[in-house]
């Protein structure tokens, strides 16, 4: 096991379960230093591990363990934090809550302050779901995060993105073998036909009119080569509730419905910390026209558009083009001075 | 019944198979004149019917039935001509034959000459796999049609189009009720599915921001009201096989693949018809991008994209103002003197 759990005892989440004695899995990169104000926080994304975020962190890069303090912090469902697949009956499987965005980072919060004693954090950013969480982290506590750099994602999950995982939705509980989440064993024709249906929305139109797929650093044979040994490699490693628990709380993620805020544009308003929104340009569910919503209401905000074919895997570490422009970005918004 | 059936007999198909008694289903509107001169061929698309086409056609509009013939052929596949679901056994269900773009336009060519004596078209226009089929026709029989309007659609399917219809398709097989294609009744778990899966993708992202379905002329209360009334019912009154064979024509679909044509490109440069290529500005799986490149191969043809929100749907005719600039582009190319 390459990472520590903090117990949370039990939670009450937004919508009113109770998640009891519930566990935080995180992994952490680098020393934190005597004055403990050289932390970062790095969500992860849908489906996504804590090593999968390792990419944009190393010797040399923005988030370099020789000068920062790394915290990655598993969203809940995904498998090592608290999850239907790892939480004891009654709350098991199809039982899990309904968690929100707000949830993982109010969690969150609890790990940086109660387990390490950080009061201030240099910067938030993640890809995806792992942005949403980053917006939630500025508004949910402004007079701790400095900056932040959410890319590709969004502060609400827009409606066209609903429907996008609507259909991944209904692809993988159309199985019968799902059985409304009591599945015996995982039900495999649902989630290779998830994958599928991810493969056109994961990448853009150009990505495959040019066979990116085909060529270094992805190399993968053929397009079919690619829908198995990426898409559905990719899902048929995971739990199909743990995935249905991310999926909600994507599909859920509003900015705006967090408690003394009217709506997503007040919530916007009211983030404090230094942005830079990177949108992938060609992002099929996370378009940069509603990043340019956002940015224009987040007080100082910049938006830079993560050019290229990778649509919103620009922002999944896959290639070193997107992986340093994105780390140029982190770097240059560390080196601002912030406002507090 | 609304409609005529057109005898063909045993059909030798491009992929090899022999298509018994095969029936060819189809519509005509106005009267073809004694200089037989006046006809225009307007086929169907993906899961449609002839019927679903009449809202392009009516008096004062450019497919004005007072001054024109026009002849709907049903796609094979499509329920109404030879189809999984109504050909006898042994080339029933599951055992119906890869049908290609060009058997289609093959087969509706006997329609005209045969049934009809027709050797001039004046126009072949279509959406969606109906501009599929349009490009064929004026490749296949480029002495005949003197002009093409392929709306929304593309002389090859690209790449990440098939990437979609991949993903359609899984969830649509998902179903163990499918069973492979031997169902006893239709899969409606994996036809709700595929509908789901196919909502993203038929609107755009600005159609479901600006929450367009809830508006006149579609009206609908709510997204889910929307996904179920429009998506579901659309797809839930086909029949399984049905749709899996008009979408294994739709992969396939390359007019490269037309014998005596070495590839796409050398295709599109033996069209002769005077050709006005639409695009939806938004559609996500048939891209204004794509139409350009063929634009610039098809000799003296015209890109015009459609404006607005609609996506694909710019082409399906389900509202007044896409309609009027298409009815539009389709007078003035009628009006334009054609080159024989």
């Amino acid at each position: 096991m390459d990472y520590e759990v903090f117990d949370l005892g039990d939670v009450r989440l937004q919508r009113g379960a109770t998640l009891r004695d519930a566990k935080l899995a995180y992994k952490t990169y680098g020393e934190l230093n005597a004055a403990k104000d050289n932390a970062i926080v790095y969500p992860t994304w849908y489906s996504g591990q804590h090593y999968d975020n390792e990419w944009l962190i190393g010797e040399g890069m923005a988030l370099d363990p020789s000068r920062y303090f790394v915290i990655i912090p598993n969203m809940l469902g995904n498998g090592l934090s608290s999850s239907p697949s790892n939480t004891p009956e009654p709350h098991d499987r199809a039982r899990f809550p309904e968690v929100t965005m707000h949830d993982n980072v109010r969690l969150q919060h609890r790990l940086v302050t109660e387990r390490f004693g950080i009061e201030r954090l240099e910067l938030v950013t993640g890809w995806s779901m792992g942005a949403g969480q980053t917006y939630q982290w500025a508004l949910s506590y402004p007079e701790m995060v400095r900056r932040i750099l959410p890319f590709c994602g969004s502060a609400k999950t827009s409606l066209h993105n609903f429907v996008f995982l609507e259909g991944v939705k209904a692809a993988l509980t159309a199985d019968a073998q799902w059985h409304h989440g009591w599945y015996r064993e995982q039900p495999v024709t649902g989630l290779r036909a998830m994958a599928r249906v991810y493969a056109g929305w994961g990448f853009c139109q150009q990505f495959y009119r040019e066979q990116i797929y085909s060529r270094e650093p992805l190399g993968y044979g053929s397009l079919e080569d690619f829908l198995v040994g990426f898409w559905e490699g990719l899902f048929l490693k995971r739990d199909a509730n743990n995935l249905l628990t991310m999926l909600w709380t994507w599909q859920h993620a509003d900015l705006g419905g967090t408690p003394g805020y009217a709506g997503v544009e007040d919530a916007l308003a009211g983030i404090r910390a230094m942005t830079i929104i990177m949108p992938g340009e060609q992002d099929l569910y996370f378009p940069p026209e509603d990043n340019e919503w956002e940015q224009a209401r987040i007080p100082g905000a910049e938006l830079r558009v993560i050019p290229g074919a990778w649509g919103h895997f620009a922002g999944g570490g896959l290639n070193p083009v997107d992986t340093a422009f994105i780390d140029d970005a982190l770097k240059e918004l560390l080196d601002r001075e912030a406002p507090f």
